[in-house]
């Protein structure tokens, strides 16, 4: 089942085009190689939509957001409406700042997006208009544990509901829902949050995942979700005494090359509530 | 002979301006410093002409290109040519967008090139107005193989004629022409394309040859792309059954600060015709 | 002594905004991670004061600056002297271009900076209006020897006095200068540059040093130097004859993250002037 969205994109290497920050964007190019995918990046208004129209996936991701790029998320994002393209929103920081607050708002009422993808606290300040937002990761209040998945969970299904995106709350459990049901995923280590842009990857993932499985979007987030966190599993098995986050960093995009149908299909662990 | 052009670079430790993308633009700067050249990245219409004087030679990229870095590629340009500086373009995208393949067209005009590289699609876009890209990498119906290259070889020698510019075609076989012959260089490995940014390296790479060998442009040329193939083969011997594409990332780099003269002189593959 | 300063940053995970380049800017925000702190990268006017006051500790770095984001620096330095979090300033290529020196020099004038870091050439374009700067690189004329050290302790010393801020001189030995007295480092490895960036990391891992230490920012600024010299050595005694400076670059911040208290009190080599 998640085995078949792998091999789709490798099958297909979608094109995907990605508007996204500064910081991470090296890794999210290599991430959607390593795939099988390919990604273009551009940011500026004057091609923006024509990048998109060449492409079949979109992702906007609003970290390093400028008075630049900003006008080419909208453009781009409306692009890919208008040709039925897979666009998965990355809301990096909202919380952090009203700039990047209201972008993502703005974003979510002009765009329709496939797939927000974020970690608790800027999902639930795009869902409630507030969250503790440490910067650009999870505040520990915030934390999804046992005791606070159910919340989660619901938190998920409504925002789903309102915006008709899939959901994706990323943290110790991830979270995946349609609005029908939820996917509760335990793949991932959490060694992942000492390395920067392991969520812009996982966006950038979902995307390709998305655009190589039109028939089959909340199959092709789950299968990027336990993707990722399993890359992040045999990472963290292939790290040595003198390793730290920039070997494991090394190691995640090298895992996502290598890793196969089959061991996507029986490494992934999730539960469905 | 090519030997010659290597050690040239870590003799005179030329100091490149390169106005380029924010994608790949750290591997840019570490190939620069590991072939024994200097990086400097500077892409503010402000400071762009100052620093091309402060420096040897100068990479363009168009990738990522915006409002604001455009008209500093003009500037560095034209300053580049008042001083005889050599300037690599690098037409990342040349075809994706018009945005692209205009600023392309623009810089034709207003600055003299030494070198232009880019993979077969760009090329083709920027000799005869189209291509048949695919975002920034070459598509397929493109691809340089046996059977198409003397039609390649062609197109490089009259682009060449025309521009005035050594022309570099890379893709499984590489071309380097300059209007009169042509070199066909069969280093290199199918496995750089899974890993973003090679081409973007190499045409910084060239640009540190050509700045270290004012007298030899066309042989500083073919230098730098056996250099970079040669690299590309050796960094895939050391890939594991774990490493991916980002280790390979760190491989070719690594092998580009290792690489001797002897072994360039002795591991490029070429032929002239 | 300088143990204590590396806890605080475990234990506290100081919050770091960085306005900085985008060649180096995903190793900043690997080495804030690694070492214990957590990044955010804003560098749009319409944030920078609101993402400064969300932090405890601002880095301004002038490579790559330009009209968008040079405004953002002022708003975000006198956000942070509002709020008294330190500032550390890393002027890179200040010397290079008219654009980089004046704007050194208005931040000078408008930001109170806790820390100043630089090369030797650009330390001296702050102190003398002019330095032999060779790009983002110190000029071999400016080179810090046993022979100069005397010297440019003393432009350290007045520099300090003169602006109230800490002065880092970094090369072959550190100092690091608070206007009474001055460190000098002996700690690092001529490999370091062969690297981009080391320069960029070692600014932001003092911001965190600082900011987890405020009662004794002269401490913590020697213990970052010491902390970044150390693993500089540690990352050197790990390569292999087929690494490179690619490679070197995982080594030194994996070095980062795994460096504990005492191996940093132990290891730290400087001497009291």
């Amino acid at each position: 089942m998640l085995k078949e969205m792998l091999l789709k994109v490798r099958e297909k290497t979608p094109l995907i085009h990605n508007i996204t920050n500064y910081v991470t964007v090296n890794d999210c190019a290599n991430i959607l190689l390593g795939c099988g995918a390919s990604p273009i990046m551009a940011d500026d208004i004057d091609e923006a939509a024509e990048i998109t129209s060449l492409c079949g996936g979109l992702t906007i991701n609003i970290g390093t957001l400028n008075q630049n790029t900003i006008p080419a998320m909208f453009v781009a994002g409306q692009k890919a409406n208008e040709l039925s393209h897979p666009v998965v929103l990355d809301p990096v920081g909202a919380g952090a700042s009203k700039l990047r607050t209201e972008t993502a708002f703005r974003l979510l009422k002009e765009v329709k997006f496939t797939v927000i993808r974020g970690n608790i606290s800027e999902i639930k300040t795009i869902a409630m208009g507030r969250g503790t937002t440490k910067g650009v990761d999870a505040d520990d209040a915030d934390a999804v544990t046992g005791a606070t998945l159910n919340q989660t969970v619901a938190l998920a299904k409504n925002l789903s509901l309102e915006t008709g995106a899939i959901i994706v709350i990323t943290g110790a459990i991830d979270i995946v829902s349609d609005g029908k049901g939820a996917f509760c995923i335990f793949n991932g280590h959490p060694f992942m949050s000492k390395l920067t842009g392991t969520g812009c990857q996982l966006s950038c993932l979902i995307a390709a995942y998305l655009t190589a499985n039109p028939e089959s979007p909340l199959l092709a987030t789950v299968g990027a979700v336990c993707a990722m966190g399993l890359c992040g599993e045999k990472a963290y098995e292939r790290m040595t005494d003198l390793d730290g986050n920039a070997s494991y960093r090394n190691y995640i995009l090298d895992a996502v090359y290598r890793l196969s149908g089959d061991e996507l299909e029986s490494g992934a662990k999730y539960e469905l509530r």
